[in-house]
């Protein structure tokens, strides 16, 4: 955990109009600056600071050298009936993703399930952004995504697959939804880079450095590999992320995928996928939602292990802390917020809610 | 391992019809038993023991009960677009699963994707067995089912959750598919329900016995819970699994879940889900095909960790146990054999092929 001497609460509204003033001072139309400041801004309210605002400074160095289109156009390729094939056409990730999982749930309505897959577009931020957007629909919603190589395949040690994120979101009645959102290695590569950029070490499991050997250090890390959860599980979904994302839809995968940290030459041409699954057209989703809210309760009122206190569902802990910094504010370690201050100095934009 | 003395290989065409010939005996139609012994035979020849013959005796014994209906009705209870939800109406899972999949299948080839919510079903062995159905058809094949309690939750104890399996299957083109199927425990439960039956212990961490303490034995880890693999990433996707085939679908969950070994009242209730993705409504399966094979050879060559001698893809060590053993026969252990010898002779169906 980060003292408090190290961070600043800063207004979740206000952080979201500043990081959309810094993405329309890149040439980006406003309700798309919008969705793209709500996509990491979501991400600190949620607890998951590894994709927030402290991607900013990257998202606009790509913008600024012309490696992302401000402006997005995104392209219908192929569609079937209950299936299509968009191309983002290298516009921001957040976007792209917004828009394609919109179209997977309007056509779930009167298909039951749609599924699409994207190709050139750019790191979309966390995957539950997206897979939460069909809750309110009555829907299951799903989104993946590929990402740069940086986890060998299972007896490797050489960055093949990316830590190709998961999410699945669950509508409940009175609980909170249930929302799954996981990379495939043992934690996202994100964690290591706020490490980096916070002077943290790394647990041990969590990499290994370029010799394949155990590391502790976020530097030797990013250099090496990360590990796939349990093993060659993770290994394996990982790969099917790659094979959906980075073939199926058209895009590259793992090693053929452009680094966002390292590359200022070329697009990502990063690969996403969705799908929406409509409730009603399986049971009546009132009962759905009943059923589901009867097994929370029966999940948190399962007799619990020692020096546990309580079992969480999956997003529980990420809603507990969203109703937190909405009220308390986002914590900002100092180096998140020094670079976010140069950002706003440098576009002219007003950094007074860092203060 | 097991030492050459203690099994016997066994021709894996007369270990089907032997199998076959039982269910018959029990009023399944022919084309049914050979399905159902299909499924268990397939799971020896590709090295999935657990999910094998050495279910015959409780399959035979739920048939004799009359706890599963041997004719094999199902029946579409609610149908849109591209979902469907189907009545397993109590009959064998295998069945069941292979009819569900095959309809998957069908429907997919009009629609992109099409997926099947089955419920009111029973055991349907390995969740490989139909995602691999879709492979011929240049699909990407999906199948998953819950299953009666015998993980707890992430922080509990007590079982709630199955060992909920789930399956991927993609077609390649001159390599071998690659096949994911998965637990979402540590191992599958049928591994320990083996262990027990060949006298064996399980490794530390695989299970925890009823006091939530660490076990190695076989007998208290089935009294315990099996943990679910990556800790909470395990149970969020044993918990989606079970909203999936155990709300969604109309089935039961977890708990609800009737068991197949200790229950001999009631049916179990099972639910699946079943899903197919055309590919040629995303992308030409020719280069589809291609780009999996050019993946596959780079993950095969891709520099191995120290220890390591082969890279593996999902499913490529159960092909070549498969190839293996439809060759030398198929190694079934003398306490397996002697419980299918007595199945033999209790049917009247001709035991020589264990001689």
């Amino acid at each position: 955990m980060v003292s408090n001497e190290n961070i600043k609460y800063i207004n979740y509204n206000e952080l979201k109009t500043f990081c959309s003033e810094l993405f329309k001072s890149e040439g980006i139309p406003s309700e798309e600056a919008e969705i793209i400041a709500d996509n990491l801004v979501q991400a600190n309210l949620r607890g998951v600071d590894s994709h927030g605002v402290s991607r900013m400074p990257i998202y606009m160095k790509r913008l600024k050298l012309g490696l992302v289109n401000p402006v997005c156009k995104t392209k219908i390729e192929k569609k079937s009936v209950s299936t299509a094939v968009i191309n983002g056409c290298n516009s921001m990730g957040a976007v792209v993703g917004y828009k394609a999982m919109n179209y997977a749930i309007n056509e779930a309505k009167e298909k039951g399930i749609f599924f699409v897959a994207v190709n050139n577009s750019n790191h979309f931020g966390t995957a539950a952004f997206y897979a939460m957007m069909a809750l309110e629909h009555n829907m299951i919603g799903f989104s993946t995504s590929n990402a740069p190589s940086s986890m060998a395949p299972w007896g490797g040690y050489k960055p093949f697959f990316g830590t190709n994120p998961f999410s699945f979101a669950i509508p409940a009645d009175k609980r909170a939804p249930i929302v799954i959102d996981m990379a495939t290695s043992v934690v996202a590569r994100g964690k290591i880079i706020l490490a980096l950029k916070n002077n943290k070490k790394i647990p041990e499991g969590w990499a290994i450095n370029k010799e394949g050997e155990v590391t502790t250090d976020p530097r030797e890390a990013l250099e090496g590999s990360v590990l796939p959860f349990a093993g060659p599980k993770g290994y394996s979904i990982a790969l099917l992320i790659d094979v959906l994302c980075g073939i199926l839809s058209g895009a590259v995968y793992g090693p053929h995928i452009n680094s966002l940290y390292d590359n200022f030459e070329e697009p990502q041409n990063i690969g996403h996928c969705f799908a929406a699954i409509d409730i009603s057209k399986l049971i009546d989703p009132a009962e759905f939602k009943n059923k589901v809210d009867k097994m929370i309760e029966e999940i948190k009122s399962s007799p619990k292990a020692k020096h546990v206190e309580e079992i969480y569902l999956p997003g529980e802990i990420e809603f507990n802390t969203q109703k937190e910094r909405i009220e308390k504010g986002i914590p900002l370690t100092i180096p998140v917020i020094k670079e976010l201050k140069y950002l706003g100095k440098s576009y002219n934009v007003n950094t007074d809610l860092f203060e």
